[in-house]
């Protein structure tokens, strides 16, 4: 049997089931206690009622012969791709259609777009990173070249114009330091991209949560980008969509071959988003839908608001919080150590930075998706935990 | 910017657009003639009430805090993967619950499967064959032979013991021949594998249109397989799911590490499949699901058997039509002249044969999704073209 033999070179992922058996561990041995969770990455609200009520009509037209629906558009249907472009034209971005590809989340079309590059690119990703940019290049054998996101930077990193690479991997706002970089900043990276002729794979799957309008939201309000970047985008955190699964990815004409080569990737490797999910994510963009959305994000930005404004008070370095779900603050030891004492004496669970990258011992991640009562509770166990 | 010149290799696939095209020129031509689409891949019956009521559940689920699901499992939930490994059971197939895999459809997964293969296998793929098998593998380098499916051996081609491969295509009941092997049949592609140390990868999308208990309608029924073979199947045809996108992967613990491989890859590049969509394939399995599947099949069936009848009535020689919605008719002459003849004389469309391969030319594909009425004035329409 011929396998892929790269897949020796990725690890086995045990960040998660980690802190998961940690977690069980203490319960285990101590029942009475009540642990909060702040390391989920996981939506906590139900869905927008406009959606439910979208999906429900979408199921039900299924059912019926006259609007039943099979094999729907390779890039979805038009009615969804239309207002996802109308999206991106509210905020200045003009897209054509058929630039935009529907998809069943982020995560799958950022491991799938690798499909239409060389297998010998040199890859650039930032460290502390999402662990899927780096697994899915080492599966296909590719070299990859670090960017060193540091307290140093602001988690921030720029790019070094004496190294060429490839494929640039960048997530703004970031997972998981919360970090959002610039105009300067992206720009930095456009113009670096564009001198290389390297293409950007940017990850906006928390764009929803930048409130300030300085900072960018879309990789495309920077100008050259179309020329350089791909741009994945999930309702999973806008929409609360982790289970439900829609997603979309925008390639533009402006990109060389590479908008008819994914449709054809797409067209032979995939065939299209459920049909009643690609209703329920058409109501996540009209008037009602967004209203609904905004509301569920506002309660997980006041529960960021709330972690970053007690780290600040109790000066402790820190990003994120503001225009993002994860706070990434300095735990000053260990990341591993502070998770069994954080959990031991405050019964808060966090995630260890050192799962995310080499840069990323010594600092630990809190998330915004819990309840805002518990997101409180945990808080004040955070200021007895470093007062004590 | 380095692209996969692998790309290159690939054709467009013009095939059904080309046929679209002549279609319209021909109705712009004729707007008086009543058109009937025989070419059709497509179900045109409505999902059963049982799935709908279940998505509609599952829906209303999601918009309530006490069942909303975010994150589900990325083998699928258990509720899905323990419903299909009962269906496999009472077939008498005993899989454990950790060897299926829930899916967005087959074509997904047959094409996404490559990624656990080295890039220098060689592929054995039939000929005539859905030409999803030839793209993958051309997109990422592969070698492709194929084995000659032909009249003379029914479209059933048998291993030729005298050449070595690493992956195996095999699609039963077959798309576009209807074709469907036999226990004796299938038994020597698995001996083959096994003695090659190939893996074959087989395509079941069909298998609930098998009704003959004589035909296997998983590769599993044959002894051995479990070491050799995945298995894929979609409910699309089985129940509708064309438009609604659900299927799922048998990947062995036998398979050496495929098992493992394959869900490193999904928990990487994938994640998950709807749960409202997962409710709605559960109740496919359920009492109520299965009979009323079996009920839409049954007019499917009839179409195909309507179909087949004719032909042999005709003398005309095909295969298909029994155990399968498929029916591969030999036109004796170029596919794409019978298929211009067949739409200005009998203004009916089939899918000419030369658009799977090689050895489809001379032959034309036509499907049993139409309705009943339709089909049957399409025979009468055959009778005519054929006697006059």
């Amino acid at each position: 049997m011929k396998i892929n033999r790269h897949f020796d070179e990725i690890q086995d992922s045990y960040l998660f089931a980690e802190v998961e058996n940690r977690v069980a561990a203490y319960k285990k041995k101590y029942p009475e206690k009540s642990v909060i969770k702040l390391g989920i990455g996981d939506v906590t609200l139900p869905l927008p009622p406009a959606v439910v009520d979208a999906g429900v009509r979408a199921v039900r037209e299924l059912g019926q012969s006259d609007t039943f629906r099979g094999y729907g558009p390779y890039r979805g249907y038009s009615f969804l791709t239309r207002a996802i472009a109308e999206y991106y034209a509210r905020r200045g971005i003009a897209l054509s259609e058929d630039e935009v590809f529907v998809s069943d989340g982020a995560k799958s079309d950022i491991g799938n777009i690798l499909d239409l590059f060389d297998s010998d690119c040199t890859v650039l990703v930032p460290d502390p990173v999402y662990p899927v940019y780096v697994d899915t290049n080492l599966m296909q054998g590719r070299k990859i070249v670090y960017a060193d996101a540091t307290e140093a930077n602001g988690f921030l990193p720029l790019p070094d114009e004496s190294r060429r690479v490839d494929l640039i991997y960048i997530c703004s706002p970031n997972n998981p330091t919360g970090a959002v970089y610039d105009r300067a900043g992206l720009k930095a990276w456009v113009d670096y991209a564009l001198d290389c002729g390297a293409v950007i794979l940017f990850d906006a799957a928390y764009e929803f949560f930048v409130g300030d309008a300085r900072l960018p939201r879309s990789v495309y309000e920077i100008e050259g980008a179309e020329r350089c970047a791909v741009e994945f985008c999930s309702l999973s955190k806008t929409a609360g969509f982790t289970g439900t699964r829609c997603g979309y990815t925008i390639v533009p004409h402006a990109l060389g071959n590479l908008n008819k080569m994914w449709l054809r990737r797409q067209s032979t490797k995939f065939n299209g988003v459920s049909y009643a999910v690609q209703r329920m994510a058409e109501a996540v963009f009209g008037e009602e839908g967004m209203a609904q959305c905004a509301q569920n994000v506002a309660v997980y930005k006041q529960n960021a608001a709330l972690i970053s404004d007690t780290l600040t008070d109790m000066h402790i370095y820190h990003t994120g919080g503001i225009n993002a779900p994860y706070i990434w603050l300095k735990c000053g030891m260990d990341s591993w150590e502070f998770f069994d004492r954080l959990l031991a004496k405050a019964n808060v669970v966090g995630t260890p930075g050192a799962g995310f990258g080499r840069n990323g011992e010594g600092f630990f991640r809190l998330t915004a998706f819990n309840d805002c009562q518990s997101t409180a509770e945990a808080m004040r166990r955070f200021r007895r935990f470093f007062s004590a």
